[in-house]
């Protein structure tokens, strides 16, 4: 599907002079980098470039202690300096931005930002109403609670060496704030990526007999339909494969109906999918957009796929669609 | 896929000397005939024939309601008949089969039925463990309750004119018969076909903005994987029309697992096809088969397909499967 537009989709990105802005909002260690990763990938880190919206909170890890606010609270962040920041950038001017420092709980001195192309925004409340006019593109990201907590504690435990106790009172302390100042912000996404464990099992009879490997999780896309859909874009399935033996269980179911007041889809992925569909898939989104993948996922050594993975991909040409509604009505 | 299997596909049928022979078991109005006309309509009606089993009743409706037995009790049937049959025809003999006609509720003078390439034997008990070594293929047809009942209750008053109060007085009567002595026949099927009223409702958040047509079910298909399977049967998917809005809705799904002491492969298939998909799948299995289709869904004017006829192409593919194997076995 070589069409003009393919072909110089990249040159036509590198020359926009309103950068594209996407929003990515979810609770912390809910996946915003996940889903974000896959757009970076697909269309090259290069034009690419992130704001991490920690960078303004107001106070630091010792100053939160003390007044026991947690950044959750709208008004324990600089909400109006990134408001201003992303206003600047639509006009093409390059911004100093706040950085916060995970490792050491302070903020490092602030870094210019220049407007690249596509900016990613994220954050607790990176679709706040004040930044939905500033937004082309906006994603929430939405894990179930078991699986959220999960993550939060391999993250922060394992990882940010937090300690494990500290944590889960935090977290208790954080669920009533989430619920009332972050969860509303799904009404407003493009797309809401709802995320559980795997409920492939329910589809069986007697003993499952299927294995979900470590970090396979259910997917739901909720998804606001593009104004101007872009055209096919082929998912190759082996029915016959379907029916041997021991094959990878997976599930993918797409329904209309209402969510918040509009009109959406909404696509179930559920399981393991092969290498060999999500590599058609890929090459069908680099064949549109005419950017080579940096890091393709069926160049990883492995033969499974995971619905996160696919999700990504759909999210991404649900993003192109929007891009190039914009490109359209940037050349009028 | 034209390999030289491919194009003598029908002369190798029509040379067998043994019929294959297709066992479809399930109560009565269980959608038997709805199933085994996919691998009629598919294969070709000229070297298939089909056995209704209703013939081997050893009663007649007046009969009936004076033993008050009935027909789903196995010694209400000449089963010993129908094995002698199938044993003849399986050694290439013609066979003078009874004939049951439902508009009288009596027996039609018996008819003479050659061995076509293709058998297909329907009824109450066609997998009852006597015929199961005659069989080359097995089909269980297993409607949820509530399905059968409201399929019974068409057929039977619409269509066969029968008085509602007594159809159902004699459906309860039939119940504990049907556990007692069809629904074992499932575990030595090939194919368990569930049908169920369609579950899609379950997959929206909102209100559920689709119509479900008339006629469209759920379907489950319980299959045991060939011994050898066939190639490649790519299903073409638009994955980019699943983020259109007011997309018509659609679930599937497969999961390893056991069933009755069997590793099986579950397809849930459930809501609506497009045209195109299911065209393309006909096309591949003609491709495979070089049987031209006498009445392809393609043709029937219409945008939508359903699960049932999914389903059809599906278990004729399965079918096919064994048919490649039995002739493999024949030619070495």
């Amino acid at each position: 599907m070589k069409t003009p537009i393919c072909i110089t989709l990249r040159t036509q990105l590198q020359k926009l002079k309103t950068p594209i802005i996407i929003g990515v909002a979810g609770d912390s260690g809910s996946g915003k980098t996940t889903y974000s990763d896959g757009i970076r990938r697909l269309i090259g880190s290069d034009i690419v470039d992130t704001i991490a919206m920690d960078g303004y909170h107001k106070e630091n890890r010792e100053q939160r202690k003390i007044s026991n606010r947690l950044p959750l609270d709208p008004e324990a962040n600089n909400l109006d300096l990134l408001q201003q920041h992303l206003t600047q950038l639509k006009q093409g001017k390059t911004v100093e931005i706040p950085i916060y420092n995970h490792a050491t709980g302070n903020f490092d001195p602030p870094l210019p930002f220049p407007p690249k192309p596509i900016i990613i925004v994220e954050g607790l409340h990176a679709l706040y109403p004040e930044f939905l006019p500033l937004l082309d593109f906006s994603i929430y990201v939405d894990p179930d609670h078991d699986v959220k907590w999960q993550w939060k504690f391999e993250r922060d435990v394992k990882k940010r060496g937090h300690r494990a106790e500290n944590l889960k009172e935090e977290m208790l302390k954080r669920e009533a704030a989430f619920k009332r100042w972050l969860d509303f912000q799904k009404t407003g996404a493009d797309v809401v990526i709802k995320i559980s464990q795997s409920q492939l099992k329910e589809y069986s009879r007697h003993e499952f007999t299927a294995h979900i490997p470590e970090g396979y999780y259910k997917v739901e896309l909720i998804v606001v339909p593009a104004a101007v859909p872009l055209p096919t874009l082929p998912l190759p399935f082996d029915l016959a494969a379907m029916l041997e033996s021991h094959q990878p269980p997976f599930m993918l179911a797409a329904v209309p109906c209402t969510y918040w007041g509009r009109n959406v889809m909404i696509l179930h992925i559920d399981g393991i999918l092969s290498q060999e569909t999500i590599s058609e898939l890929e090459n069908h989104i680099v064949d549109y957009t005419g950017i080579p993948i940096e890091q393709a996922i069926t160049k990883r050594e492995k033969s499974q796929v995971s619905a996160t993975e696919f999700a990504q991909l759909l999210i991404t040409w649900r993003f192109l669609e929007q891009v190039n509604h914009i490109l359209e009505e940037t050349s009028n």
